[in-house]
């Protein structure tokens, strides 16, 4: 039984880690910390989350738990990330990074860290989306230059950037497999009289509507038939399961740095 | 049983026309056309047209035909259209257009003729693109402005504008009811800092792919749910159909012009 | 303005319809109750709902409350719903009843005050379900027995019964609409040698799979085109959004029995 | 420059792997042949085509072409393939069969030839067909027994079986991947009180309708995102693709039995 601690345990990402956690077999909740200034430090952590009191207490740090657990699981921010980071790499402890937005020094006090204890650290701890980056490259391989490619997103009305980072990332590694630079071959519009699709471009087709959490289709189209390859992300468990995932997969590494292609076995 | 007459029989627009006679009940081809210089004069039609030999060879014209139909259907261009069109009205023939590309003279010729036999005229003929301009409208008049609007639409890689007419006039038709005018609050890309989209706009994301021969969805949504109305065509039988439609309608009728929502009975 | 009560105000779906309050013009929250026994009596509900706090404290019943409001939102149970609705008649409010699973005894009870006061009852308060039905009956009626009729629904892994009921209630609106016998019709899987299509099959598809909130959609194809409308669900706001739409338009109304069709003037 | 023959080239398949030769870098039609008695013989089969005249006349066999090309596609019947093959085994000529429905015998002559001249024989030759097998092993491996999977098709009114055999190949690879038993595993329909869904289930859900060429989409659905892989076929000239694909990898082999997925690299 692998135990794991959560930061951040009253916070949406912190409650969606613990129903994660308990609907995975092999691993359990044991530490679970918020803030000290929290007013739910020492209710029960799972009854906070909704899923049954589980007899673990909110704790203001980690200082008390260092035979408590085997990994942390972070997505808090990055200034107590890389304190928890440090504490962690003192004391022996496996982590889990789902922080976004350090800067270089953050990165390279991970790196660091890592040298002494293993480090699973993603931008999208997402399962599928990572997966769908390696079959969109196989996909890119077999099928060249012949098709047509098209990623076409869609996202809530409050998203304020276009198109989303990860349909960007998709089609950075189409375009790496394919030889192209998407900085030249992208196309984000089209309007009035565009002449024949120029076989070489990527377009990129934006939905802002509605609640949508997140959906991504990649089209690889020739004559006579299409391959689509789709990630609809519905809730942040999606992100939560990646990283109990990746915790789980840390039982056995001793040190470095890793990422979801690596906790995936899709290197 | 209403006896039909093609003109441009060999083409391929004709021979889809003899098609969908032949699977239609209640009508029949009765005339076939061609140019003069046509090599295919004198053949049976309904084996040119791939539907087995009908007995009906293409003839040279329709002056020996008088006497042998009720409907003209035409798709062909707008002069020999013009000049079908006078010999219809000359012989009390009813005529369906399903030509494109007439100008205003061209147009007002056809309304002049339709004080003297009864014209269905429509510029895109498919029954189920008609439907949907119908439920668009309504679908805009019930979810009124709490909804997101977007429009996606794809066509094969050949097509040389964005978005399609048919995108613009399903654009149209949802401003047309919400009071909003399309060239006000149209957004046909989106690539950078956009910030949260602006609940009156209605957005075109255009996709140019394979040989899609043409999809259009529009999406109204809102927090919690979401509406789409789709139409796929998958070949020029589409338009074939409907004339076909707009042929048997006209059976009763005795002059005037008409157009596709006529026939379908949305008005 | 229109001031509305919200009986279960901590319950998820009270919570949705506090926040759907909120977010609409014309309407405010003035009363909301729970169950005298519920420890958050006395806490503010905008609070619990989480869209701030707005002063309307959660009260044990409607007692104190017969000059505070206009209409009443009810998702509870029959049995107290049946006591609100009750009230509601003595102290002339209007409500709207979202409650599913009256018995015969429970129904007539609503009929009967319904001759009193203004009461919309519908066992489905989606806006985009309600208008679904609507274009459904449309696109059937002007599409014919032409096209082949197939309902697709995809739902979460948790649901125990199939087809969904808005699909069959989908399938009874197109069956009625072509004067077919949805008993006699519909075809639920499809397996070995099943010879060709039935024309006047209306077919079902169904999907269980992960936590799909609730997905329909209705295809009628014909060669050369097809046409789809389709519905998903992504929360429960759907319902809420829905019965506070219908708190607003009974405002000029002063007895009788609705259902959403009145409210979206679909009749 | 690869020189191809196509046998059977006034057929529909004829023409079609006509087209693709034409639209091919590297590849070029030299030899086309039709039976004896068919009226084209003599005629240009760039003509008959449709891709313009290409001085290829189509002759009555291949006995005068033994000089004139590399590789023959053969997408005829079982009898006259097989005797095809005859002849190119005894010319050393390289041979891609498309042709489906062979018995044991004509297996075991397919594989004996192959020990003389390189042969690719596949009964599905689509590219995209061929990548999403190999792209539904990758998933199915990744994502393991926490989704659910459930396989969405679609083909035209004509199609008499269910599922579709590709359907239930794309469902063989998924179960082989996981360790199932399709046989114990496959659901076909879903109807009345089913319980909640069991994980090891993987569903068909069969769509008939209008003229669709052949649609399948496989979805792995989790709580908090979904995976889908989808291939859609809009004409033959999937297959006529696929297959001059296999005669240009061809090229540098001198003898063996080779599959799509050796074509493709996805071994």
């Amino acid at each position: 039984m692998t135990r794991i601690a959560i930061v951040g345990a009253s916070g949406r990402m912190g409650k969606a880690l613990i129903e994660a956690i308990a609907n995975t077999e092999g691993l359990e909740l044991s530490v679970a910390t918020e803030h000290p200034s929290n007013p739910l430090i020492g209710t029960d952590a799972g009854a906070v989350a909704g899923v049954g009191a589980n007899g673990v207490l909110i704790a203001p740090s980690l200082d008390q738990a260092a035979n408590d657990f085997d990994v942390l699981i972070d997505f808090t921010r990055p200034e107590p990330t890389l304190a928890h980071l440090a504490w962690c790499a003192a004391h022996g402890k496996k982590i889990v990074i789902g922080t976004t937005g350090f800067d270089d020094a953050g990165k390279a006090a991970i790196a660091k860290a890592a040298e002494q204890v293993p480090v699973v650290f993603a931008p999208n701890m997402s399962v599928g989306v990572n997966l769908c980056l390696k079959l969109l490259d196989m996909a890119a391989r077999v099928l060249g230059d012949s098709v047509d490619i098209e990623i076409i997103e869609a996202h809530h009305r409050h998203k304020v950037d276009a198109p989303s980072g990860t349909a960007l990332r998709m089609g950075e590694v189409v375009a790496d497999a394919l030889g192209r630079d998407l900085k030249e071959c992208a196309v984000y519009g089209r309007e009035g009289v565009t002449g024949e699709r120029n076989r070489q471009a990527i377009g990129f087709a934006t939905v802002r509507a509605g609640d949508v959490v997140g959906d991504h289709t990649v089209m690889f189209a020739d004559v006579g038939e299409r391959v689509e390859i789709t990630h609809k992300a519905s809730s942040r468990m999606t992100f939560a399961k990646g990283a109990v995932r990746a915790a789980g997969w840390l039982q056995d590494k001793q040190s470095g740095l890793f990422d979801m292609q690596d906790v995936l076995g899709l290197k």
